[in-house]
């Protein structure tokens, strides 16, 4: 049992809310940094500030077998299905989910562990070379981190996006920026398209424009659901074009932990508000705003 | 120049007489074996018995350059794209383009280099390991192809069809078959999902089931365009299960030489029928029947 300390709000959790993945009901949130509290088996646990993953499978199917206990059929996931969230005082989670934060991680750092670990979800699929060229579709939240993530190879990188306050985070790190709406830019980018290109705005549009943005041969990652399905597809031009597409999702803490208490990823500017929960609420409909971007709950500081 | 001996229909002719690709106007055809007959820069090359890659780029372009000269964005393709075809008493290719036939090989194999390559090319976009589980959909002409060579590494192969008479033909080699309308044998499958699952079906009915077939983190390679297109594809289930979406297309002809000169592949099974080619049409119409395997065009035994 874990004392929420702190929870930052997900892209995620507005979808729920906005009926993706029908069904869930219960406490939102899984992005948090909390206390451990009570561990019956595990006394040596309590007291320790700690991150949790997010998933928890039944241990047993063939999925859990080998290795792939996150891909459970029947898994919970912390405040997405069958398991309440940390947008609550309290919250549990399997002593095997946790990683203990180190001193060197403040909380505000802490409760991007989740996130980052997501965006760096990319580096465990797709073996990125210091000599390609990548295109991130998505300045929100998870596009940023992922901008600063893919960014510490030395790879040619754009972080494409429509907000120049947020833009301007990566660009004051020298990371190479563009407006969508930059038509001259633009038409320079589908002139050269990328080896990679991450979509992360989660927009049928953004999937459109992300696919004119890869070579052939090239690897399209999706890092975003999309809650409005996509009506049309060319798939077709999936074969001709040999286009690997690759979704991707939950990631590693441990390295995420690592750069966080190497202070390597900038996460303070991606901070927006801070609300206590009961104000939740308001939180909530905050980070529903356009142009925001990450808000948190403060819940036991 | 190469006078055409021996061409194949292919279900990518089908589909351009149905107006996939619309704007191609020309003489079809992409798999052949013929004899260089004028060459004026390369005597050396006539007389010889050739294969010849179907794609030629224009060399100075970006893509050509990075050695992607078979995607070009101003290539033509061999009865494809602004290029005249096999069937025809003649057809033109640059000598980069061709391969010498081994003795070995009979013009009745040879005549399958290309499709043969194109299956080839699933081993160069996935390196497939002698443990996992692979299910091939869709046994028609490049199916039945590409369950004989993925069937070569010892991985667990299941070959899953509609047509007794073609999944026979794997079945006397030992493979693995499963009729599609096998509930209980399906429902098996879907219980134990496969690491690599190969849709060459091309219909979006042949793509949903693929697509459940696949284990999370496990790859969906596409080696069949889709005429129809796919109206609805939840796309947000790629990323929730990490699913990996592979397109695939032409492939490398040396290795499929190789193999064709070991025997190792079935592909006289494969031949229902043969048509001189004042009788093209016929044949054409015959290949476009249900159950027909590949019709060859007898240009000049």
């Amino acid at each position: 049992m874990i004392r929420v300390q702190l929870a930052g709000i997900c892209s995620t959790d507005l979808q729920l809310m906005r009926g993706y993945k029908r069904g869930f009901r219960g406490v939102l949130g899984h992005e948090f940094v909390g206390e451990v509290v009570d561990a019956p088996e595990y006394p040596q646990w309590i007291g320790r500030r700690v991150v949790g993953e997010i998933n928890v499978g039944c241990g047993e199917c063939e999925l859990c077998q080998r290795g792939l206990g996150k891909h459970c059929r029947s898994r919970s996931s912390l405040g997405i299905i069958r398991r309440d969230g940390a947008f609550a005082d309290y919250l549990t989670l399997p002593v095997a989910n946790l990683l203990t934060v180190p001193d060197a991680v403040s909380d505000e750092a802490a409760v991007f562990t989740e996130p980052l670990a997501a965006a760096l979800q990319l580096l465990e699929q797709y073996p990125l070379r210091p000599r390609e060229r990548v295109y991130v579709l998505g300045d929100g939240r998870l596009g940023l981190l992922v901008v600063q993530v893919l960014a510490r190879i030395g790879a040619e990188i754009v972080a494409l996006g429509r907000n120049d306050n947020k833009l301007a985070i990566l660009a004051e790190r020298g990371i190479a920026t563009v407006r969508i709406d930059d038509r001259a830019k633009m038409t320079t980018l589908l002139a050269h398209p990328a080896d990679l290109v991450i979509e992360v705005t989660g927009s049928p549009a953004g999937f459109e424009l992300a696919r004119r943005l890869v070579r052939p041969r090239g690897t399209l990652a999706l890092k975003s659901t999309f809650a409005d399905g996509l009506t049309h597809f060319d798939i077709s031009s999936l074969v001709v074009d040999e286009i690997t597409l690759l979704g991707s999702r939950c990631g590693p803490f441990a390295p995420a932990l690592r750069l966080l208490a190497e202070d390597a990823i900038a996460v303070e500017p991606l901070i927006h508000a801070r609300y206590p929960l009961d104000e939740g609420l308001a939180a909530l409909h905050h980070a529903g705003q356009k142009g925001v971007l990450k808000v948190l709950i403060t819940v036991s500081p």
